[in-house]
């Protein structure tokens, strides 16, 4: 299977924080980021399959600054890593202060995404060809990321067993 | 004041189309598009002129492909022009396949935004600086776009009257 | 085909303006009203021809006062013309202060829709017959504004050849 | 305090039933019926007062025949009776199949409302003045509807005392 | 057919106010409390007689007391009665203010569902078995409230042949 | 500050998923399973420090069964540990299909949550008292998650700097 640039997939969002979306001090509630990460990355998982997908796991996710109604939230999603039938996504989401410019990262999430074939059953996907300086960082310590899941699910496993 | 180019307030923006924005034959009601269109362009004209805006005005448009759900949504809004309090912005609307990565364009739009200052008065915006082939064509067929809009106002205010 | 009158198919709708629909200074989105005339417009036409439809185009658009939270947005739609396939829907937008009656014209619209046989191809509709003052000015004036809109469709299509 | 037509707060609305309105068979649930009729019931109980209004009681609704997806629900609600500060609003629900044009009686509701003052109290309301037929039979009938939600109240007091 | 239990299919939500739930005043509108009221009761519903359910009727409401933006809404449903092929649901609302812990009730509500075979046709339901002093009031009341919504859609029949 | 028991804040949350929720497959968005997850998991710990919150972070989630449309979701969060002014938060979701009543884990989440003060800086939170066995080995084992999160932190800042 032939190898696809991270720029095929590239998934870019702009939206509006609305009221709806918030808390009673006006900042967006943190499973509505959740929400906007995951769509990002499925788009993202889909344009480098061209198949359908589902949603796996999510890494751990810091929510390091709110983001209040009236900014926009900015999210870019790449894949970052393959592995046979899985993708490893990556997501940032960024606030502007639509009346100043000034932007923050707000989260950073590692998503992985599982495609499908018609029958629904897992399916091969393209290896990613990583293209700028931080998809080629994501993409060296990527196993890594692959590795503690793999020990979180073995735990969790155990656990349930008991 | 300072011009400003396009890319400094260009938006972009992916989604999904799921099966509450979509009729009975599973294709994105024309009002839905609308809400999008107004939405990315809202968030240029923001970022233009980094005030608040309301909408005064939406140009024809033409829905010229349906778009089906689990199809992407994809849009794009430029500032095409400037004048004193208001600013034209052009967004172009294409649905994407996720399945096979065919784009086809829906629609095209051009909608009149004004600025705000505090007290939610009209306030001047910086000029457009358009940089590529399309920005600069958009730019210079502005004028005409806006006298039709005149033209049209008028003949309202005078229908009105009788 | 027999014709149809215009008050077999009218269309209204009252609505609340809440909170979700609103940006900062607490009006309403111009796409969310964009998004109510296609569903207003949409009954109106599905009324008339008693068969599937979608939105072909919609004309200019002017947001000639904003509309506040808690306010009602109030709708009227009726078919101002047909032709062949097509039918074009004059919808007029109020905004009504609920605490003391007043009420003031916000919007006016004219959008197009095509009607669909059961395999999604185009089907004629009946000839519609205007009852009131207005509604006759609507449709004498009606061929003028549908060569206005070929005349647009032609000039989008030179300008994406080039 | 003088009277006030039922033509003056009458609210008609008409909206199309989408997937996600309904339940699993393609029928519109319940309470998604329950809140289209509190929300044109106050739309009228707010013109006939020109008050701020809440919600005191729904009387016991019938859900005479499921309504599907792509069929249009119709509501109309008029004040049937007022009593110092409060208000009777019958609401009739309509299912309307839009390909058709046949229309069938799927619930009928009477809402109490309480008019509020600027310091959020209970207000006196105008008293209404029934114009048709069906309107003086909810007006003649109302005193016997108020006298059993008294009852059912004083029951239900006494339960909770228990 | 063997009897079950009423912890057998007793449903819990809790849920946060949020902006778009309320109205101008910041309190919950009616009809989002009884569109809660109707879900809670449909998994209760559906969980004793395992099939599809449809909502035959809901008995009147009182709302004792507002819920306001930012507190919680606590719901509690269990079968009360069952009668062939319908089960009475009773269902519990309470606010939670979540800065004190403070609770109150809200609201109480009786619906009734008919439980729907594979060709959605009435199906008989298990018998319910109350366990609690409250559960085994509902049931011996349940015989009284049937008969009181069978004179009442008598009437409401008998008016509607006038 | 006097702990309190893991009974005082336990939370539970049952809805149905319906068409909106899901992609394609009729299966729930993996972002709206983590919406439904924040919202449990704020109440949960607004009701142990009786203040306003905020989500801090999320650990690692997997999903390990899809749910269907017309499933029900079941959610139930309790503080499983707290470190001065924060807290987390477990939360465990299930499936339950409605017909057959075969129940099923699709995910377990790991939040922390700051509490704020009347002006939004943190305050400190009771300590939390497990009461069953499972809560005591979420309690043993929270230390060592975070110092993971810790340690994650460290190695995102740093990277953030190259």
């Amino acid at each position: 299977m032939q190898g696809k640039k991270t720029s095929e997939s590239r998934t870019v969002m702009a939206d509006i924080v609305l009221p709806p979306d918030t808390n009673y001090h006006g900042t967006i509630f943190g499973g509505n980021v959740m929400a906007y990460i995951d769509k990002v990355a499925s788009i993202t998982a889909m344009r480098h399959c061209r198949r359908q997908v589902v949603t796996a796991s999510s890494d751990s996710l810091d929510f390091l600054s709110p983001i209040h109604t009236g900014e926009a939230i900015l999210l870019e999603g790449y894949v970052s890593w393959t592995h046979n039938t899985s993708m490893e996504i990556y997501v940032k989401v960024e606030a502007e202060n639509l009346l100043t410019g000034e932007r923050r990262l707000t989260s950073q999430a590692y998503l992985t995404f599982v495609a499908l074939d018609d029958n629904g059953k897992p399916a091969n996907v393209p290896p990613i060809l990583p293209e700028t300086e931080e998809e080629r960082w994501n993409y060296k310590t990527a196993a890594g990321r692959f590795e503690i899941r793999n020990r979180r699910r073995s735990i969790a496993k155990e656990r349930r067993k008991q």
